[in-house]
């Protein structure tokens, strides 16, 4: 990534659980620098010359997020009113996604930012400084969820406790590696708050060996005594797109638009590496699946769980990780600090965040999400008629696409050639690359191939999405179009036409054709 | 199998390239015995007794296909006029699939013939006996198909030459494993005339070390020098179900029905074993393709070649097969004696048959069948736009499936329950285990779940597919329905709902729901 944000430089960035930005426990000025970058010191002891400016809280910051309410951003550890500079902003009103919050994931995204020429002009609306004691607030222990990390507020909130939330859409398709702030997050139940210092990861040993008593490995041994593993990985709730799929018949299930999946660079040892010092083999009998236990845990003292089979953990190709760097930063609190589990190619469900232990057993993980949820039904089942034990739990993830812009519902002006940009994201389960998408400007009739944009990864391998690109005209004087696409794994897998038929009573797996219907705006 | 055709029992069965039944080139009479089994033995050497039967061949008995023409089969060296048993007949006039040709692929299918009682029904309608001296006819040296072997009447041949043929589809849904006669057949060329004392397979050693020299196998160092290997692998090819292809707008390939589909059990050497024992290891530099010729060509010389990437070929989970038998013998000439590739989970294009050569470079294989055809492209791309370089290879294929009973067109009578059964079969590439196949009886308003038969193949190595029925009742009074399937795998992939979406210009890959429309009577 490099630039404003990069660790190479003298100066000392403390690495906080919060992730790439620090938003809550650290607070930096900027301070413009003769080559053009920025060095990051402590806020107190770098007062900007000859101002004195008022302080105020984050929540202060929240409370401006509309041209109406005025629109305040931060930056390091001051506070910016640009209203007067969205009409100004070469970017368009994209600007307003930082409303109310920070811009350091934006500029991750837009690098264009990264200049003293941008610094100097966002220091003419500076009207505050962060309150440096601006901490968390006093947990109210009363609610579990008191001590749940703060988010961006860019993120459209589905569910507050616990905390699920996805990025605008538009957002996913400006690179290729989703920012921390803005990935998706899908929390099952409070986030723990782990010392770093004192965790330990818990695997217990093989039945009937000298090695059966369980193995502990702190942080600090997951880091050194195992090779480092880094693997850009796409994740994806199961839930993605379920909103379209209440359309067609109402599911229990949070309302999830599009945008429940995102990519990122992760780090961490291999598990395979990891069991093999715990005493397994290949040929370990009896070993079929290997559970995960989260640290987190419901007020009955229930933690989430979840397996993959044995053989996905101990074989090399499929790069099982535990974590414990998400885009070159420590795993933010609500990411799984300090350690989770990374299945690519396999449903978000089974990547288990704040990893506590790991076991290995002859059947499935007994857990509630393992067994009576995330599954997928014909979509005559209804909760009177379903029986979990019929299908097998859901692991890897079949195709999918979707169009991140235009949005549903907007005006599209054609440009001066007559023609509109169509972007996108494709991704299939299981390591299988995006080989095709197609993008049809008129209801299905006919069909463009997209561009594909996105690293190139190893065959059975190609664990990360591919974003996508079109422009094309739109074929008629037509006042109004549905724009549809459809994406085409290496293995010729294709995604179904329509909803309805995959429709299930848990709103999961929803991989049909995506479409949006646009207005058309003709000079 | 056991039974008739045990190969446990005493006596000698000459093993040929002809496959299990030996039709062409041995001559049996079926003799009942004490045990309610039956032995063979030469035919010259036991008349039966008392009778003295004309003799005919084998295209004397080809011309009794119908009842108009009296129904002639063939069950060892003998001949049968069955047409006044076709009423009588318990199996229904399923019995007709035998006209003109041999029994012995049919009661492998129906494994309740195998017993004394059923032979001794079946003499009482003997009306002669095969003439031993029926050999092929003398080769037409000008037709580079004459040495081409027969094939079973029953199969609907879509080219005669290169020979291309399928079975009636509802066969295949008689038995898991499918018999080697009624196997789909799917040549480029002619077939190859090869003497399996001389020959040799070529392995081209890594360039730049000691053993760049090529190995040279022989057919019995194949079989002694390397473990046997046996898995069952469903093969098809990628113009299976082209003709609903065909019938959205017209493609270039043979009109394949929905039997371009069969299911045996391979025998051979791992090819990662022949690779190795060539010096090849994971490691070795530049190899990232291995190519197969075969030894079937066209007029210039040019020979049918694929290639998979070196990868799979390597991986021991992708239990690659240079397979030397089939459901238990010698490969038959069609399906490419004595040696072909059997590439699991793979488009049949790329298990080569008649194998030749095997070689490995930076490369896929330059032969037209790699670059120029078996690949898929976007509906709106015609033989003007195409252009075969943007798309990828087709290797592994995605799911699939299909009803083979009732048949389109045909009018069903719902039992004394007003149950109809419907059957058929599905699978999906590249090691994913079909986990559920949707049936609607009402075009699609309604689902049902069908039971799935097969055996139990381990995680990402399911190769073979599943069959499934489904006893439902019609769900009100129509006079017509149209019945769907489709199926799910272990990825959660499914069949797109439509084929129009995914037609190409060469009618490949077409997954899409199968429907049948049929006629309803009710008493």
């Amino acid at each position: 990534m490099g630039g404003l944000f990069d660790r190479t430089g003298p100066t000392d960035f403390r690495r906080t659980s919060d992730g790439l930005y620090n938003e809550q426990t650290c607070l930096h000025t900027i301070t413009p620098k003769s080559d053009g970058f920025v060095a990051q010191a402590d806020f107190e002891e770098h007062p900007v010359a000859g101002h004195s400016f008022p302080t105020y809280t984050r929540e202060d910051v929240k409370k401006h997020k509309t041209l109406a309410d005025r629109v305040w951003v931060t930056y390091g550890g001051e506070v910016f009113d640009i209203t007067d500079f969205v009409e100004l902003h070469p970017g368009g009103d994209r600007i307003l996604f930082a409303a109310g919050g920070a811009l350091e994931p934006f500029w991750a995204l837009y690098g264009v930012h990264k200049s003293e020429h941008v610094l100097e002009i966002l220091q003419e609306y500076k009207v505050g400084v962060l309150d440096p004691n601006d901490k968390e607030e006093v947990p109210d222990l009363s609610d579990p969820y008191s001590q749940d990390p703060s988010r961006h507020p860019v993120l459209k909130v589905n569910s507050a406790k616990p905390f699920n939330a996805e990025p605008p859409p538009e957002i996913l398709t400006e690179r290729y590696i989703t920012p921390n702030e803005l990935f998706f997050k899908r929390n099952h139940l409070p986030v723990p708050n782990i010392n770093p210092d004192e965790y330990q990861l818990t695997i217990d040993g093989p039945h009937g060996t000298n090695q059966e008593a369980p193995l502990k490995l702190s942080l600090n041994d997951l880091k050194t005594k195992f090779p480092r593993h880094e693997v850009i990985v796409t994740l994806q709730c199961a839930g993605n797109r379920r909103s379209e799929m209440s359309a067609v018949k109402p599911v229990k299930g949070l309302d999830w638009g599009i945008a429940a999946i995102s990519n990122a660079r992760w780090a961490g040892a291999l598990l395979r590496d990891v069991l093999l010092d715990a005493g397994y083999t290949e040929d370990t009998p009896k070993a079929l699946h290997v559970h995960f236990e989260g640290l987190d845990k419901d007020l009955t003292g229930t933690k989430y769980g979840a397996s993959i089979s044995f053989q996905r953990a101990m074989n090399k190709q499929n790069e099982v990780l535990l974590a414990y760097e998400m885009n070159g930063e420590p795993i933010p609190r609500d990411h799984g600090f300090p350690l989770r589990v990374i299945v690519p190619g396999v449903v978000g469900a089974r990547n288990v965040k704040w990893l506590g232990q790991i076991s290995v057993s002859t059947e499935e993980s007994s857990s509630h999400w393992q067994q009576n949820d995330y599954k997928g039904f014909n979509p005559c089942i209804d909760w009177d008629t379903v029986d979990f034990k019929s299908s097998p739990s859901i692991q890897e993830l079949p195709v999918q696409s979707a169009i991140t812009e235009p949005k549903a519902g907007q005006t599209v002006t054609p440009d001066s050639d007559d023609k509109v940009t169509v972007k996108g994201y494709a991704w299939s389960g299981d390591g299988r690359e995006i080989v095709r998408v197609d993008v049809s400007l008129d209801g299905g009739k006919t069909w463009n191939v997209a561009e594909l944009y996105g690293e190139k990864q190893k065959e059975r391998q190609s664990w990360a999405w591919k974003l996508w690109k079109l422009e094309a005209s739109l074929p008629t004087e037509d006042k109004e179009v549905t724009i549809i696409c459809k994406a085409v794994d290496s293995s010729y897998n294709v995604q179904p036409d329509t909803v309805a038929p995959i429709w299930n009573l848990r709103g999961v797996l929803n991989n049909a054709w995506h479409r949006v219907h646009v207005s058309v705006h003709r000079d």
